[in-house]
């Protein structure tokens, strides 16, 4: 059972997101949700993420994702990214991004991300200790 | 009935696309999915994709879109990106991408693209003139 | 004479910004000065950046920019970049930017930003309000 | 005395280039010199850039760079990036990119390259091989 709510991620959008419409430039949503995750591990789970790629040599590619734009997203305005843990596999991690701006939800999108290891580039299970760390978020 | 086949877009894979393990790093894909569009409509559909929206004021935002990575895309290697026409609708485009290298397949999505008015933000009926080069890469 | 201190910009070193060497690739400094610079108006300058581009529709690109990059930046550090105001021309605004990594030196820029409107692409001069704004960070 | 001409990089501006003025967002030109010389090395010199990456463990670093933008690039236009070969050092190169838009330059850029060890993040020696490539393009 959950003992922490969903992870929230603030980011605002910027020059750099947007494009001649003056609106984010899908790609850019993608590298919001790498943000998210990377924030959730070091303030969410309490896991170094740049120590886990740098020192423990895993990486945690997506292997898998979609996303539906309802609405679009404009320079100046704050973009909520919700983290939400769908599911725990033997190596594999579902989230869900929930992106609300005012409170008004504008995308929404499902990924699933996979520990490997950077050396052989193959899956690896996911340690107790992240595990544990998992199931502050966990969905059931 | 299609009388062209499926238009394919060649991206090298460039330091710009890879992340520390050396591989694509996801979010640039869907990058490379635009490009794969853009090149789609200027020589496939023989559109003019900048004067569209530069002149006529149109956009094609993507709706909604997924992908699955089977493999990684390492620097150096050669993606093509076949563009699959799946479905016309009033409005929209349903396309997939099927990623190979070398003829393995290493990643394929699919994207909703609508085409819309950059002025108003709606949706706009795709034109007859539209519609029949698009139907020169019909699904059926 | 300068009432505010030179505004910091910091930026994690996050996936999205290194290249398969595991450092920062080097263009994506240029688009953590532009985030330094938006932060700097709406925060520093308590400019709405925004709302300047969206609603006045004024501009403020790059036209002049030069780096060196002393030692390069890891995943999972911390970049503070400072906004150093060292120049108010008639349309121009020549920043510095230092970019520290623990009070190490990592990199060091020099950009002119002209504030144009967005409708002619004609350099326009900066309001006395603007200017004003400006002197709290004035070199002398 | 260079036997070959300046290599000349073609480089279609593109919907991910471009920011809400329509113009190319200028931290993208720095991620086109970075295709400008891997293209330059492949087809010029001769050299397969990503074997040298992944094979030799080199790396070609920016340590330098400046640029100036005399005029915006647009959406749907041919960038053509000439690479010029100014200088080779002992571990470093510096380029020179004049960017052209149908015959008028847009953007002129200089940037000094270094030849590390992945391994070491150290500059190492040009190799005698790499310097009778580079001196196919040598100023004198």
């Amino acid at each position: 059972m959950a003992t922490k709510k969903p992870f929230v991620h603030k980011s605002p959008v910027r020059f750099t997101h947007t494009d001649p419409a003056g609106y984010v430039f899908f790609p850019r949503f993608f590298e919001m949700f790498q943000a998210a995750v990377e924030d959730w591990f070091n303030e969410g789970l309490e896991v170094d993420y740049a120590g886990m790629v740098n020192n423990l040599g895993l990486g945690l590619p997506t292997a898998k994702t979609e996303c539906t734009f309802m609405r679009p997203c404009k320079l100046g305005e704050m973009l909520e990214l919700s983290v939400i843990l769908e599911k725990i596999g033997t190596s594999s991690i579902s989230l869900r991004f929930d992106g609300h701006v005012n409170g008004e939800l504008r995308l929404q999108a499902k990924s699933v991300l996979v520990v490997i290891s950077l050396e052989t580039g193959k899956a690896e299970p996911i340690s107790d200790d992240l595990r544990t760390r998992l199931s502050w978020f966990s969905p059931a």
